[in-house]
């Protein structure tokens, strides 16, 4: 697994610059309310009405309207920390109470010991041992259930709200959009995609058939009434990340999708660039994370420091602007980020 | 890979016994036409009504209800050597003339020797060589081009037909019935997805994201143009046999189906014990190849020589029993089996 993703604990840069609130105000039928007019908006607008008009030369059937989404940092918030390896930290103290003699081995010591600074410095193979030990060892059902569970509970320390609240009111909206427009929506996610399966049809609106992502080994077997039972190993099978993701397309679908979404240049480069050098009209969208006051500020295209978690590279900045990329302004294009502000 | 379908090649024992024609003719409603009355087709309509009926103790949301069909000998002749085979055999002449080298080393020797005998006899370690060799070193697209090209001039030499007219019209009436009642129909193959979702679209009507099935590698680079391409490479990622398919539900998909078809000991009986083991009420249904006349009749089921392309074991067929699976009899419950038959 080629992971970028290294150091997957850190807190991000927290500038602390003002939010803008500015744009005219949407129109009755405005599908993006919570956009600000301009480019990104307009670019959105243009794709869908160049892709799913009939009389468009750059008209694309409507079984191959395909948009692929990134989840963390593109349709939810990703900082300090992927709420994915929240709910596995959240889970070892369970697990070391089935299996305690973890508790003196590392990294469940570390993680145990709630020392945010050591926990921040464990290195990817350490996290991803979390990651395997606890979302294994359990049915594919059970693993479903303990995370609709774990999501009802869980708190976003900022925020104090729950993770699937803390999704950007603006991407839902062009969610909603391209589907009203024939366009399938799916999520190409880094994270675990059992993990998102689980909640990803109640928070976006998209089908656990539409979410692709990172995949642990199945165990075909029988339980204790022989009946046969798929259990969760704790083993890579599938890398989704960088040409991974794309690698997936085909391995799921088989198809090149038309629009999208992403944000990393750790995960979404490749996804990015390979969608829009596409025959016909293809859309490819960066998420850039600006505004410090509303959201967090992060990565290396806006000066910041480097986050680990998902940021921006200045290479992949300037590779958006000469692939003509939409590079979204979260203070500047977003009227409104989340739909819980008034 | 934990693979059953040990010798692909070896010809079917066909027996001669009279295809029966005999059952009431259908009614103008009728949704499966070329289905005889009996209790196959009872059990699929039964199924049908139950999970969909909305004042149905049993019934399944729309968005649940999933039906998987394997591809060869569930949906068209798998006799006497799997199709995806002879194209591979087809495409050995080209390959050799790009890497001479190739000629004089088995198993394209033998291959392009035409000896039928010495062919039906290599082990499936070399018949996989040959597929990975020529379904490799070309992007996606290409190879999905070359598929068709080769689905319109490729003639069985039995029927002296294409081989998507080989096609059952049976399961083509099931399929067409599951989705005008709300089922998305997938296609769970042992064979290569990009082989069959080259054709699947055309052929069933299922789109290529409802196929999933063995998958080679792919490999993301840039072609001479430095365009982003995927290339398919020769080594195996997902073994899509037996439990494999299963795996593979939850890896591309994340459901269980409600509906399972399938007919081979080596590769569908995990997927119809798991699907009939779900809750409420699941529908697996086995095909038995019993039409020496009309198709193929092969499998220790009927005392018949184990023919090794996709038999129908005794041990399966008595699980068929005792797990109330549908078991259809093609001489019996099929009226038609093919759409161009008169």
């Amino acid at each position: 697994m080629n992971i970028t993703r290294r150091d997957l604990i850190k807190a991000s840069a927290a500038t602390t610059a003002l939010g803008a609130f500015g744009g005219v105000s949407a129109a009755a039928e405005d599908p993006l309310p919570s956009w600000n007019e301009g480019a990104s908006k307009k670019a959105i607008l243009d794709f869908v009405h160049a892709t799913t008009d009939k009389s468009s030369p750059k008209f694309v059937p409507r079984e191959e309207r395909i948009a692929e989404f990134d989840q963390d940092g593109t349709l939810w918030v990703e900082q300090p920390v992927y709420s994915e390896v929240i709910y596995c930290f959240d889970h070892v103290g369970a697990l070391v109470k089935e299996k305690p003699e973890l508790k003196d081995r590392e990294p469940f010591k570390t993680v145990l010991s709630g020392d945010r600074k050591a926990i921040a410095q464990l290195p990817l193979r350490e996290l991803f041992e979390i990651v395997f030990a606890t979302q294994s060892g359990m049915t594919v059902e059970q693993f479903k259930t303990e995370v609709n569970k774990w999501m009802t509970t869980a708190r976003d320390p900022r925020w104090k709200r729950k993770y699937t609240e803390l999704v950007y009111q603006p991407m839902l909206e062009v969610l909603r959009y391209l589907r009203a427009n024939g366009y399938k929506t799916y999520i190409a996610t880094g994270g675990s995609a059992g993990f998102v399966r689980a909640y990803a049809e109640a928070t976006y609106g998209i089908p656990p058939e539409q979410v692709n992502g990172t995949t642990q080994a199945f165990q075909y077997g029988y339980d204790k009434d022989q009946r046969p039972v798929l259990t969760r190993e704790p083993k890579a099978v599938l890398d989704n990340m960088e040409a991974g993701k794309i690698e997936n397309f085909w391995l799921c679908y088989g198809r090149r999708p038309y629009a999208a979404f992403g944000n990393s240049s750790g995960d979404d480069q490749q996804m990015l660039e390979y969608v829009k050098a596409g025959t016909g009209e293809r859309l490819s969208v960066v998420v850039m994370h600006d505004d410090a006051t509303r959201e967090y500020a992060y990565g290396p295209a806006q000066g910041l420091p480097d986050t680990k978690v998902g940021p921006l590279s200045q290479a992949m900045y300037d590779m958006a602007k000469s692939q003509n990329w939409i590079v979204i302004s979260m203070k500047n294009d977003w009227r409104r980020i989340f739909a819980f502000e008034t």
